[in-house]
């Protein structure tokens, strides 16, 4: 199997590049699946987002970012579940596998009761997910963002949703941005793999120091996560699906899109080297 | 008692005052305590600092901060245990009850294994504490400083190394900025409570949306941190010691700070209100 078959690359890792120009240079360089942003296709028919992708011969792992449930209005999360109906028959449109979920997070409201909204806003929404033959892939983020984005901020706390679910088609998506420091990340990818609700694995790095809490993340090999280890455990708990690269950064996108997208294979390429 | 009895200010929370200005004006207040930055004490003898606090009538919680424990050669991590020899020493002499201690971390180093660092360097200073009756409180920060300040990022795993250690002078610092939003945040302070190792109390609160991983914290009410609420867990855990305003605020240290003094004292004295 080719070193590349199953890598693939967020469209908002190459942000100045339009969808066209992205799937051009993704497909050239023989990565074979290309993560959709929803903003990359912003005011487009899914029909014809799919054309383009389909004419470079990728695969789409999963249209990005679903989610966002969290308010204290029942009326507005009822608004929110029925938005994200419309993007998990866009993910279908596409030939998206999953869609992620960024859960959301409203200041001031108590984090239990929060991912209790997330957990009922999931459960309206897996008829959809059933009917469209879409994966939801909770996305636990980086507790720097539990305040305003995420209350979802651990592996434990996105498998428990699951749990509770339990359904087939929702599952979870391990981002080692937002996971590295957990004591308890071994456990839980194990955990998360045995259940077969270990949908996604995201890769980038940890920059020391970090200059931005959402804009500088940096390229694989140029922070401080073990990649190699995280790997390791993922593939260990019987993970063989997409390894997406998930880069957002001010500095990457300034820099020649074309001699990023080399680095990036070189690095992916790297993590597969035996240590 | 006076509402403000058990009120203290970390000197960095007015940074642009020197410590006799800081001393003055708390005072004046009516501020029982000052937390002493050593930035805000360089160069100066320690009798000279006891000095001044003294002639103001004020206490000092502690010493802040000592720590930085992590480095993988074994003998830079001596040379710090030393420097922090030297602290608690420091401590002592200008009447700190305790010190403060960041641990520190490493790129790229395993954070079990950093853990175990930090646990041997404290194990090498209690009996330095002991002389000179100082308290060693370890301060766990929040993840987002996992890469390179502190491999202590949870009450849990500040928790577990005064456990292993067990020593009287050995307990926890808990700062709202670092651990509000751990799902185990009531379960941490209460077995740290009842065991007689809650040291510390720190606030203030998290902006939303952050806008500097270091310097962007928020007074007390301009976040969303459940300050109440976590007060009163730390209160019923049987805390009656200093409550210590801790706010590092580019935007704060920009305006008057004998205004922004009095909003310190009006949160503070806001947080006191039963709900």
């Amino acid at each position: 199997m080719d070193a590349l078959s199953r890598l693939a690359i967020h469209t908002i890792t190459t942000k100045p590049w339009s969808l066209e120009q992205a799937c051009e240079h993704y497909a050239a360089k023989g990565v074979a699946g290309i993560s959709v942003w929803i903003e990359a296709i912003e005011g487009r028919e899914p029909a014809d987002v799919k054309r383009v992708i389909d004419a470079a011969g990728l695969e789409v792992p999963a249209l990005v970012r679903g989610g966002f449930f969290c308010d204290p209005s029942p009326v507005e999360r009822a608004k929110r579940v029925e938005r994200n109906r419309g993007l998990i028959e866009t993910a279908a449109e596409i030939g998206a596998q999953m869609i992620v979920l960024v859960v959301g997070a409203t200041p001031g409201q108590p984090l239990v009761m929060q991912r209790n909204w997330v957990q009922e806003a999931i459960r309206q929404l897996l008829p959809t997910a059933e009917q469209c033959g879409v994966q939801l892939a909770i996305e636990p983020l980086h507790p720097m963002y539990a305040g305003d984005r995420s209350c979802v901020t651990t592996l434990g706390q996105a498998r428990r949703i699951c749990t509770e679910l339990d359904h087939a088609l929702l599952g979870v998506a391990v981002d080692v941005y937002h996971i590295w420091w957990d004591e308890h990340l071994e456990h839980e990818i194990k955990t998360i793999g045995e259940r077969g609700e270990l949908f996604a694995f995201h890769l980038c790095d940890w920059r020391c120091p970090t200059r931005d809490m959402l804009n500088d993340r940096a390229l694989m090999g140029d922070g401080c996560i073990d990649l190699k280890t995280i790997r390791k455990w993922v593939h260990d708990a019987g993970f063989d699906g997409w390894e997406e690269v998930e880069i957002f950064s001010d500095e990457h996108w300034a820099t020649d899109q074309s001699q990023f997208l080399d680095l990036i294979i070189d690095r992916y390429r790297g993590l597969l080297e035996p240590t």
